[in-house]
């Protein structure tokens, strides 16, 4: 009996936004593994073991996972968005590393729609030429790391995606980001807050830096900060494909 | 009789990995427009018109497109990967900054699989921590910003995913590049070479960057440069949540 795990991104909310690939695997596994949220947004199937666990222990999930296709289960992991960005395929190779037989497992990673792609798809093209995603939760990281990595992008002129920009337990964060962005970049910049993209609650906001407070955004929030060149079209954003020095 | 205007991002090249939005706007398309090479790749489908054009007209292919919607088609423009990264999203709306009355059409933005995601998916996890895009075309930048953003790129400790790496027409920038970046980073950085990525021809090679080469690229690679905590576990390459200052 040989068991498999896929590690896969159901996209940013919408079903319309899963790929086929990933549906196929969901359809084949006979474990789903996942933050509670989003296995509880699977259509429930006869035979399928669903294991919804809390948002914060990745690294134990993983493992969980892993030992299950370990027993010749044929688990599926689920993520929000992509599995590769700020989500469960990193946390599984740190598993892995840790338990070198699990690197003899039948593995795959399947993409997904992360939802700086749905966002920026939904408010126009401000993605549009060279740009960078920041995760900006400080729970694995320090602070100051973050604060020099915007001021470097925003100094590169790239556009600018931010991951988990606000949660409960660290309301203070991104209030520091946007004085960090303001000081960088003017009042002038402009900034995306795109909530629940693709869902029947989803919202764009689009603002001027000066006018960004951090009550726009939630965990359920990517933001997107233009680069110099990003700039309105009708109802659009976008940012031009050519850059001078 | 009203037309509209979908821009679509196919995915990377399966059809596993186009999304069902793309597909149903595809079956609901008069009219169905995009370079050549991914046009040709549709199944060609009774009472569609499909309008191939060379990889370079961009803008010419974007208002051709605007033109046939507001002549009451139903139009599809598709990008290969995503529509919003380095593709055609962004020469519509630079079409229609130029002809306000295009504003008014009905405009959406489907977005896709990018590259440089299914790229990370079949490699591991390279971007499973922060990391910035940069298309490596000096077409519509200076070469010095493009060299500019490496720097600082590979200062902020950002994994790299470089985009359109290399042509027939630009043979010398890539081997610049990989200098920058081995004077950056040094030469035990490791480099992914994801080449026609979900394909049948899809190659995935990982080298340490003193090791490798221009000619590991072509256009349909995308390289994935890792940061400094990038690693291998097995055959994948990963980046790890985690990271210190």
């Amino acid at each position: 009996m040989t068991g498999w795990l896929i590690i896969a991104g159901l996209g940013p909310g919408s079903d319309e936004l899963m790929t086929p690939e990933v549906s196929a695997a969901l359809d084949e596994a006979s474990d789903i593994v996942g933050y509670s949220t989003y296995v509880d947004r699977l259509k429930p199937r006869l035979g399928v073991a669903l294991h919804g666990s809390d948002n914060r222990e990745e690294l134990k999930r993983a493992r969980d996972a892993l030992a299950l296709a370990e027993d010749g289960r044929n688990v599926v992991i689920v993520s929000s968005g992509d599995p590769g960005v700020f989500a469960m395929a990193a946390a599984v190779f740190e598993a892995i590393e840790g338990e070198p037989r699990w690197q003899k497992l039948d593995i795959r990673v399947l993409p997904g729609i992360t939802a700086m792609l749905a966002a920026a798809a939904a408010a126009g093209a401000p993605l549009g030429h060279d740009f960078c995603a920041i995760n900006l939760s400080d729970n694995l990281k320090p602070w100051e790391l973050i604060e020099r990595r915007l001021r470097l992008a925003t100094e590169a002129d790239l556009a600018l995606a931010l991951y988990n920009p606000r949660s409960k337990s660290r309301p203070q964060g991104f209030a520091k980001a946007l004085g960090v962005l303001r000081e960088a970049c003017g009042t002038e910049r402009l900034v995306t807050f795109a909530r629940a993209v693709s869902t029947p609650e989803q919202t764009i906001v689009t603002v001027e830096l000066g006018e960004a407070v951090p009550e726009m955004a939630d965990m359920q929030t990517v933001v997107i900060v233009g680069s110099s060149s990003t700039r309105r079209v009708g109802n659009w954003i976008y940012t031009p494909r050519r850059a001078v020095s």
